[in-house]
């Protein structure tokens, strides 16, 4: 098996999933395919889709991107994924447990019937309901939190599938965007908090339930509104319905998602997340201007708070680092003799625009710093006369416990150190992140408000929304399965 | 998805697994996968190995051969399954329904710990028994009856893995032979009226339970004794226990495996199956003597009895029918034009043996006469002057529910019509099977005593000694799983 | 076989080859890997590396990316590979032919040895001498022009492997950039008039020819120099020799390299190519400016020029369009249902950057216009107030002869209609191309001077420098091989 | 790449390849491949088909099986290998050469068009000539004999196609049989001395010219003549042509044939290789007789001549070793531990019949001994009391020239010790081969007449009766190609 995470991978903060279902179409597992296609930036390890057709369920999961396992080679995959309705995932996993039975969507016979659910984000209270309905008889088959929910509804005696799922939810914690398909219906549900991303969209008679916008585009579909917060949408034969069952809360959604996440074609929240990311590019050369020659993005994620800042700093923007699209899923992996190339296998200075100047280089946030220094290093064999490193986001100094991949906190550097340290390590003659204010500012808001938070900014402050009970009662190192798949 | 079965397979009756354990030894899985290797002809289209070193367990299982899965090609997968106990399962799928979940040996995590099982048999209550778990909530993985055992044993309230094992079995109903794995102990269990085979073997200090001894022949283990029915045996650190916890039934041993199922070199309730079959062709000789040249045997299946025949009727035994032994998973599909081949991709006639002569050609068994009526085509194309079969069983008139894969009654040539009309059909000069009583004689009995039945032959009587609660409940074709996977 | 160029791809003219060749260090072959994979760009479609220990020579040549070939999958590829020099090739197929034959670099056993060949460019008297070397008992493998060269070699009485080549070339009309390997030396060869590019850099001890910059860059190589047009160097234990073994001819670099084909980090002939790109858009602007709100580029190509064209006008720069880079080799077949969303699984519109916005979409260059004509659809439904499209190079009105897949002439949008034509088929408010005097003066000429044209141009006047032999003898479509591979 | 020899393989000599052609039938391929699925046995690793439809030439050339490369994995496979005529080859490589361009049919694009050729045999003189041809500037692909043909036939002046290759085989030595493809006729060749087997057969209006009979009744095509030694025969639309363009020589057809290499239902020269085998046995018992309780075959080659051995003795026959019909390519591979495993997996003992019996063991030869060691020790384990081998031939002491794969002569067992010697080192109580007159009685003949020798018998003689040329001038072991693929 291909690792799909490189050595060279960008030193990035990863999203585990994306989430896409379609409703009352004889297309929807094409639909469903592009749809994931367009979402593949939120999970390359893995992905999957069940369609149904009112009776049998049909389904494909594998490991790899979206056009390996439904694109041209695949053609008959699609083909037999026949049915009126579909939900489809991407997953990006954060252990190194990609095996095939982690999959989603998830599928369970129930007693009332087939049932699949597909969910971005985490769990925060999984492994202590996992421990008491293990002790009850349940027999787990995968190592991820979704399977509790899965259990959560097969235990439940409610009568309907709504509401044994409302049930369901209403024990588990942390934050979630999940789209389901029954038999005869595709509910989508969000958390308490908003955490993590859902939309509505639509196409013709059908209804579709995604994390962004870019996947609505993407058949030519339209989009009608966000899920609220603690929204509960049934979409069946007879249209829409939205239900609130749970406890109202406040709304937290994540900031990360406009700095990184997200496509910068997407609309979250009803804000453009190219138009945010240029805005902070912009507070930040408000809040850390230097006098430079040249404003040089790092590729591809810099690029719009590059934009940003060199027109608000009034800078030429110039790509002065040119990357290498051909660098997928597999690469090169060098001898011992040439292992030192480090990034320049995806990644390579554009001399011509660098030699002699004053540089700013804008990235988007910095998790272990190793991908930076290397780039900083490369700038400067290129013949850069100064490096000012400017970052659109304020130091990531906590882990995400809400379904981003996040190396543990000694692992961030912006735990470990002050800026000015943070600025040696790299090795330029500036540094600067932008403030958890001019971030705010950026996103339209006066100011982050203590009393009232607007977005979820734990991993740069620590002040986390949701409990962390798994954590908290000590259990995140637990053994979860004593399988292991020889291959 | 290769067919591993293909449309002229040979006409025959399938086993549907074989089992292997092994405890005690730093080879565990290299031994398993050799003696799944030697039991290769007990299921073909899918294999599995699951060890344990004490604490975690290591899996492989695909369809496809014993060598694909851990052969040459595979070596690291064997290298990767370590731990000091295995069990494997070889398998042979009834239904069509080839999905990996349903590959064997099935594994848990129970509250106790890890738990692995493969399973030889067929429960006759399983569907009513899964019907009623899934009403408890439980989720069911597999569409495979030994799926409901892995819950009955979650559910089980009891403190040991034993005795949750023993009161599982205690609600099932059918034929089985039972390899199982903790993390400290091998398991095997016999249906009380021991339908399936099951044997216990030794190498140095390591215990093997297997389904023939073949199996012990390739790793050099000695055979100890066969298990007897209704026995379970523990193999752990302090040694071996064996335990009776199943009310006493009669022995009822299926015949079957002396007329095809075992190896000819497999020793099998203390007779050696090759013997059998000689003497079973013996008994055809004495009971339905024709005047003849040649006694050819159908290959190769037919060979000992064929052997066994010619040397009670004094008439020369030649390799009339020539087996290319090529034909493996994959062959040649014939074009429109050429379908017409048949039986050809897999026999030809030896037309210097056969010309001219009066040909008693040898088989071991009817079951719906498609490949008989070719051979016979071939042999008279061939310049046979006369052909006469003879069949070393007694006609097959009856499916089995015991872990054998029968056609429904009516594919069954012998359930449709008689000795005389099955001839005309077929196109020999004459047709005889062997007497009942014949094949008990050759057995070393006297005759079957109706009053205390020596074996199951169900399928040539349609004394069933084991109820057939799911059959008799009408639940045959219930929907096992709304889930289709697309490839 | 994966189809590696999609319905829905870039409406470009295509490079066929790049190649590189290392002599003197233990890594050779795994240099050239990755000298390959910076030069991706240059071919997708095949790729091969031949090494040699001064003795033996080691190969593997393949279809597919140069890390499918060469990658983390396939350590032990490179591994094999060993050798103190190395030469490799990708390839890019203009007729569809892909077979592994044909699969770059080309050996043959000679009567002195062996000898491996790899060749950008196209030979425009290569069937008329095929067809001399067949009737004289060459058999051909290939149906590549390269080929021709090898027979050449072959029936040379010269002595010395470089007079054999030399000899060779002599009889060879065409644009070419060869890299051979014997077993004692590496040897780089560039045509009369200096078509196709071709680099010398250094490696501590280690020459390299390749086709670009980048191939250096991605080792650490330094760049030494451009190889003259008509240079043929050997570089073998002794060091490096240069010979001009032709009549010289007058320097006719392809324009087009730097238009589209290298890559903007390459240093072409001393010119930065980002820096080329760059100072087309600003002569663009000068030439053909409106009045906008934005300057989008079409992403990736056209974004250097639209720099250039955004600064020199003093227009806001914006990412209007979103490129999903996961579209790789393979990608998601559409049924007929969703057959219309052709562009958008490569770009989606940046809604919120191009509603009720006057817009220049800034592009390298209009082939057949069909992807213009999506693009520019999907920037007006994002709403896009006024659409005007500017082309940083000229109208593309011939067919290329020396080694570049560009459609028939008829097939070219710019051979069949009017730039204003063109306009009301795109569907834009005005289109403009740079004018060939324009994209001179941004080369850093006065002008295009016809007495003695600096660039070979032969796209955008017919103007063709080297004699096209066969296209006038009439055997373009000769039937090249009578076989083919099934599969 | 499978090792598809084992190091558990047979202890036998290998045939090299089987032929096949047909004209005048629009399934020419599928034909094609059942005819080489009939001849398996002649060549394992690696097959290949080339059709033509009187214009076009279409290939499949693939290492492994001919199902595997032509079966129902690889439908299309043959239906893309359009045309009324076809030729295939199954290949057994002698020196682990078995890269892809070895693969038979050559296939060449001559001046007159083109033409695919098969061979089994082997040409005594090919190095010498491939030496003269590459210093006249041919450059070879393939390191096989049959390659020289090739050349040959392109540097012919002759006209017609008949008369270059009547040219070129004017300049061969060697054994050979032949199947040659031009787009219009179909071309068999046998050599002088008719060392290998080709015959003639007929289904409809269709010819066909193969290796052995077998290879038609799978077609249900009838079984014409023998090709006569120095026959050309020449199969077109307009009907049969027979010529003898070579010099007559003496008959001297491969007696190997008989003892191992064909299949026993073939009929070759005009003797049942079943009768033959079995003769040999007779023969055999009435020069060695030895008082036993059992004649057991060494499976599955052994089984006929054991048959004739009983019945000539008198002694029962038995199946006294069970042979694992599912070790096929690939095969498990033992670790360390396990390794003395070695015939087991293959092989195992029938411990009923063996246990305190006399046995007299039938083989058809011996070659190193390494597999009858094995063999024996497995009997003797199995509690027989005495072990007698009878071998149906004479002792294998000098190597093949002639297409038939042998170890060099000092690993042959005979031709390093006495008949006494070996049966100690073997392990038996005593050991007999046939004697060389006892061959040519059971072949029919009175006796090996040394004035007129029958047959090619030089591995048992040295008689080689063709010139050895390359072998004597030292050649042997000359470098063929200097280039290895590294997968």
């Amino acid at each position: 098996m291909t690792l799909t995470t490189s050595p060279f991978d960008d030193d990035h903060l990863h999203e585990e999933c994306g989430v896409f279902g379609i409703f009352g179409t004889p297309d929807a597992a094409a639909h469903t395919a592009l749809g994931l296609h367009a979402l593949q930036h939120r999970g390359q390890e893995a992905t999957g889709i069940v369609a149904t057709d009112g009776e049998h369920f049909n389904a494909h999961r594998g490991l790899g991107h979206v056009g390996e396992n439904f694109g041209a080679d695949a053609q008959n995959t699609v083909a037999k994924l026949t049915g009126f309705a579909a939900i489809g995932h991407n997953r990006y996993a954060t252990t190194g447990e990609t095996a095939i039975r982690n999959v989603q969507p998830l599928f369970a016979d129930f007693e009332f019937g087939g049932f699949a659910l597909c969910h971005n984000g985490n769990l925060t209270n999984a492994l202590i309901l996992r421990q008491q309905l293990v002790r009850q008889g349940c027999i787990f088959q995968s190592t991820t939190d979704t399977e509790t929910i899965v259990h959560l509804i097969a235990r439940s005696r409610r009568r309907t599938v709504v509401d044994r799922l409302i049930e369901a939810m209403n024990q588990v914690d942390g934050a979630y965007a999940l789209v389901c398909l029954s038999s005869s219906a595709l509910i989508g549900l969000r958390d308490p908090n908003g955490v993590r991303p859902l939309i509505l969209g639509r196409l013709g008679d059908s209804y579709i339930i995604t994390s962004e916008s870019c996947a609505l585009d993407i058949i030519g579909a339209d989009f009608v509104r966000d899920v609220e917060p603690g929204e509960l949408l049934v979409i069946d034969g007879t249209g829409l319905k939205s239900y609130f069952p749970f406890r109202p809360a406040e709304r937290r959604f994540c900031i990360f998602e406009y700095i990184y996440f997200a496509r910068p074609d997407s609309l979250v929240e009803g804000i453009s997340v190219y138009a945010a990311r240029k805005a902070i590019g912009a507070e930040l050369a408000k809040e850390s201007g230097v006098e430079a020659d040249v404003v040089v993005p790092v590729p591809d994620s810099g690029v719009p708070a590059a934009v940003g800042y060199a027109a608000a700093a009034g800078i030429p923007f110039e790509l002065g680092i040119i990357r290498n699209h051909y660098v997928g899923r597999t690469f090169i992996q060098p001898t011992d003799q040439v292992r030192h190339l480090g990034v320049k296998l995806k990644h390579n200075a554009n001399r011509a625009q660098l030699a002699g100047k004053r540089v700013i280089l804008v990235d988007d946030s910095i998790v272990r710093g190793t991908t930076s220094t290397k780039i900083v290093e490369m700038v400067r064999q290129a013949g850069a006369r100064e490096v000012h490193m400017r970052i659109a986001s304020p130091p990531t100094t906590h882990s995400c416990f809400y379904g981003v991949d996040t190396p543990e906190r000694e692992k961030l550097l912006a735990a470990r150190m002050s800026v000015e340290e943070m600025a040696r390590v790299i090795g330029v003659d500036s540094l600067a992140f932008i403030s958890i204010d001019g971030l705010y500012r950026a996103m339209g808001e006066p100011r982050r408000d203590p009393e009232a938070i607007q977005y979820c900014d734990a991993c740069f402050t620590g002040d986390y929304p949701i409990a962390l009970t798994d954590r908290d009662g000590g259990n995140a190192a637990r053994q979860l399965s004593l399988l292991a798949e020889a291959s």
